[in-house]
């Protein structure tokens, strides 16, 4: 048990990891008066603990968008076991939302600030019809999409660059400047997957990129226009925000030093 | 169009495939005041046509079970082409029910009586924590199971045998005898999939098999054991029914003959 200068017991940090079902939730981040992911839980951890805990997540996902892979952070100052915290703490919280794993975290962690790149997935069905098993969970695109020609376009946004044309035009960043890993597109079967990789991301960026790759699938762009959307930076010039039910948060990386405790 | 000797017009018939998520629903069969997928295909289909259509299923599947490939026949006066009649009916149906393939049939097709063999899978999640994307469309057992052990078990009962040791108790069929072709466990990472073809099955055969297997997979029971239960013949020597929801109804083989209209 960790204790101050003073001999008063300190709250012990934890990380998880979340995976939810986003169709019920207006996104991650708390907002007065609409059900969101980070209320929930700080609203579960906050009745265990008797007292007011705070949540801290990697991501701030938005409304519809699914997570296998969320981080977050809180402090807690009951010390249950850890088996037995993930437990109590899966049996209070709806079916939509698990926390799939548990541990204590180095004092200084930070879900947020120390994540050093995430990966998204889209997921787009491309058959006729929809199967039921995927309704809200995949985006439904029943036009046939050139998968080749969006797998072009994923990957002239690989590397360093200014992806000021697919920010959200509300947002107000004052450096647009990210760096994608990895920008690809996977199909299999009926199925296409745009899968990225990178240190950051914009607000509504991945959405973005994915109307605009739509666009390509469709015909009614090439990639190489896709390079030149980019190099205009100007958002009117890419395609629509593709809807959130096809985004999923898939993982989020930290460096090592952040998975011992202090 | 066909018409009859007197030269009235017949009402075409007509071959369905349907998926379904089964949790919302009383099962396949119609049953007063309670909602079940085979009302509500018949409700839309009524309404489309101006006049009560009846929907004929190849196997009524329970209350929560669901279907990746079930089929049923109904005959239909309006003749709109195909893809129309399919496209209204998907508009018309609630989201969890969906008409992957309609074709005519041959005008003596019958969806239950022509079955010659079906297919279902049992899916069950062996991992300690249930992902929410898989809530109510698997079983989730967190004891770990040794699939190897269940995979015995099971291929015990392919074969022509009596099978009364697995029928519902509430079951007053003259005539156990059924034949399994197939009868094998699949693991695949955190999910073990019992899937059997058989040319017919007792009510509550698969979940009735499955809660046997799971037995044994928890080691309660050795796969010697499922043998003098299938010889013993008397249900209360099996497992308890298996719950509902890890239940699919895959996939129904007809002869190539119904396949051509009359």
């Amino acid at each position: 048990m960790e204790t101050n200068r003073l001999g008063v017991r300190q709250r012990d940090k934890y990380k998880i990891k979340l995976q939810y079902v986003g169709t019920r939730y207006h996104g991650w981040q708390a907002q007065k008066d609409l059900l969101t992911v980070q209320a929930v839980v700080s609203d579960c951890l906050s009745r265990l603990a008797g007292d007011h805990v705070s949540v801290i997540g990697a991501s701030r996902t938005d409304a519809g968008v699914h997570a296998l892979g969320q981080v977050a952070h809180f402090q807690f100052r009951p010390r249950p076991s850890i088996p037995d915290l993930q437990r109590t703490l899966n049996a209070v919280l709806p079916w939509d939302i698990r926390i799939m794993e548990l541990e204590t975290a180095h004092r200084r962690f930070h879900a947020r600030w120390h994540a050093t790149h995430k990966r998204y997935d889209y997921r787009i069905y491309n058959g006729s019809i929809l199967p039921p098993f995927l309704y809200q969970r995949v985006h439904h695109e029943p036009q046939p999409l050139d998968a080749s020609a969006m797998g072009k376009a994923a990957r002239l946004l690989e590397g360093t660059q200014d992806f000021s044309a697919f920010a959200a035009t509300s947002s107000r960043v004052s450096n647009s400047v990210r760096t994608l890993l990895r920008s690809t597109v996977i199909q299999r079967r009926d199925e296409i997957v745009y899968r990225v990789v990178g240190t950051g991301f914009l607000h509504h960026m991945v959405r973005n990129i994915v109307g605009t790759l739509l666009e390509v699938g469709l015909g009614q762009r090439t990639p190489e226009d896709v390079q030149g959307i980019l190099e205009g930076k100007d958002r009117t010039q890419a395609g629509p925000t593709a809807p959130p039910e096809g985004l999923y948060l898939v993982r989020i990386w930290y460096d090592r030093v952040w998975s011992q405790r202090s």
